[in-house]
């Protein structure tokens, strides 16, 4: 029983010096992975969204200053430090908010500055290394996510949950789906009901595909449906991921995770928020500080390019709810479940960072 | 200030003997009153849904009797009720679940038969003003609903609804949306956001057009934006329609309507139903016996004949769901507002039927 977590679907591959990209925007009708021959690929990549996932970003990110550097061993010292900087600033101009993206990338700047005295050629492998690093480290970082909720994984259990917070956002195993990877291989039984997530559909098109193709049972969902499964007593936990957790613990997520975390509340249901530390934002004090991003009006009122609502109504689209720490009923990070009080538990989990 | 009730969009017109529908499956692209010359043409537009909402297919459907014999003056009595009964089976055939159908067909053939000695030419004429007064009645009853309801609105809310519960699914004016019009005309402002309602766009599609053209003030959102909206303060009353209310006050309507409950709950929004008293089903103890509905996959893999899921992954796609007596602030009837104990107090009110 149980599956390699080999097969899991990995959104970037490096294989021998080859950069490989699943592009997501062709999911789930193909599965198409593209490789990356230069960093202004890459840039156009992350531009048109065939990698997402704030961490995915960063590791793409990675590789693809590698490819920018790694045939220019012909330059001096001065001259490769030069193109190093320029093709960073280039390429975290793809998508200027994705902290992560900017992140990887100075990390790589900063990692050839602190060698001076190496050689052009030293330098472009260390670069490489340190780009699989990133990568490794994020899987690793999702991987102890997996295991330090793989316990609230039960035989038998139904587990709701909302967007795509899997594989395909990070290197391997996701942060809200990494305890289900892991709890699937070994062995354990449980079904997954996906929101389907409008407008995007990243539950439907995304979190439905990467789950089956693991050999998870998971059964699609309109978001509206969440309410009724529940009331059938077929969702035993509800587990999501988040874009920014605040020091007080409130949750910033895709919109429509509040009302899930409602709806989980009036039900009894555990509702659980994988969290590495990358989105714990220990500046904001709480939820109500965070800025909510507004969408256009074409997501809600067109699909697949055709209209679906009258001309000139209004309309909402807030990317983003906050759901209060109230509803939260634990946050799981690589250092282990954090619970209520947030505020002074998250400050003691961190208190070395 | 304010709209004339006449601007109101009409799902079926009756005008010198002729009879138009609005193709609800255009809208809201386009807006085609197609000419129904046959009673078969009627039979097609109910099937296709053409024309929809338990009322309207009532309406529909006696007008469309009236078609396939109002040019047989030529026949016996006789011959008359024999063709007027077999076309009545015939259009029933149509939607066989439509319980408003098959009562509106019988009761135009009941008031033929209560005129055993009345020539045909009677009959005739008698059937069309007996199709004019189901049209009528229907009218009636949402208006009656509307001003019963109307107090609920006041000026500066937010409502939101779920669904479509209005004009198109009546004669006019709708179940929910009857109090919104009837204080629109009286020059109440208030703002009303409309869910989605996926799977099948009911409220992108339908409600948020209907509330437009009347010049509502309408603002469209995916249903898992409800919570956010709820969570900002801008919604102040919950009003959507149902297909049925058991006895004890358990509401069966689409979709997502327990969970919009659940969250009104939550924000301690009331969340009221309008409730004709056609859909009251005295025989249904309770929600619990109510059966939901289960609909066909593409639904909710699909959209706009484009697939949006993977091949082969479970689903579910329950058409309504049970939204408890607890959760329903009140019932808005045609004979005033029901509120808890919705059993003693709907048996109550309807003591004389």
């Amino acid at each position: 029983m149980g599956t390699e977590p080999n097969i899991l679907p990995q959104t970037i591959r490096w294989e021998q010096g080859c950069l490989f990209l699943l592009d997501q925007t062709l999911l789930p009708l193909e599965v198409v992975y593209e490789q990356q021959h230069t960093i202004e690929q890459v840039w156009e990549s992350i531009k048109q969204l065939k990698v997402r996932g704030a961490p995915a970003i960063g590791v793409a990110g990675a590789y693809g200053l590698v490819l920018a550097i790694r045939d220019r061993s012909e330059l001096s010292h001065g001259q490769f430090m030069e193109l190093l900087e320029r093709k960073a600033d280039y390429l975290a101009g793809a998508r200027p908010t994705a902290v992560n993206l900017s992140w990887a990338l100075r990390r790589l700047v900063e990692t050839a500055r602190q060698m001076p005295s190496s050689s052009v050629t030293d330098l472009i492998a260390t670069l490489e290394r340190e780009a699989i690093r990133i990568h490794d480290e994020d899987r690793e970082l999702c991987r102890r996510i997996g295991e330090n909720g793989l316990s609230l994984v039960r035989d038998g259990m139904g587990i709701l949950t909302h967007c795509n917070a899997g594989s395909l956002a990070t290197s391997q195993f996701g942060t809200a789906l990494a305890p289900m990877y892991l709890a699937h291989e070994r062995g354990v039984h449980f079904r997954v009901y996906c929101d389907e997530t409008r407008p995007l559909l990243q539950g439907a098109r995304l979190t439905s595909w990467e789950l089956d193709q693991a050999g998870i049972d998971v059964t699609l969902i309109c978001d509206n449906t969440a309410a009724h499964m529940m009331s059938q007593g077929l969702v035993d936990m509800v587990l999501v991921g988040t874009d920014r957790v605040a020091a007080n613990g409130d949750v910033a997520n895709k919109i429509g995770t509040l009302g899930v975390a409602i709806l989980a509340r009036h039900f009894e249901i555990p509702f659980f928020v994988a969290c590495p530390y990358s989105t714990i934002d220990f500046q904001t004090a709480d939820g109500g500080s965070i800025q909510i991003e507004e969408r256009g009006e074409q997501e809600v009122t067109h699909f697949a390019a055709r209209r679906t609502a009258p001309l000139g109504i209004g309309f909402r689209n807030p990317a983003f709810d906050v759901t209060p720490n109230a509803l939260v009923s634990g946050l799981i990070t690589e250092r282990g479940i954090v619970r209520a009080p947030y505020e002074a538990n998250l400050k003691q989990s961190y208190a070395d960072q």
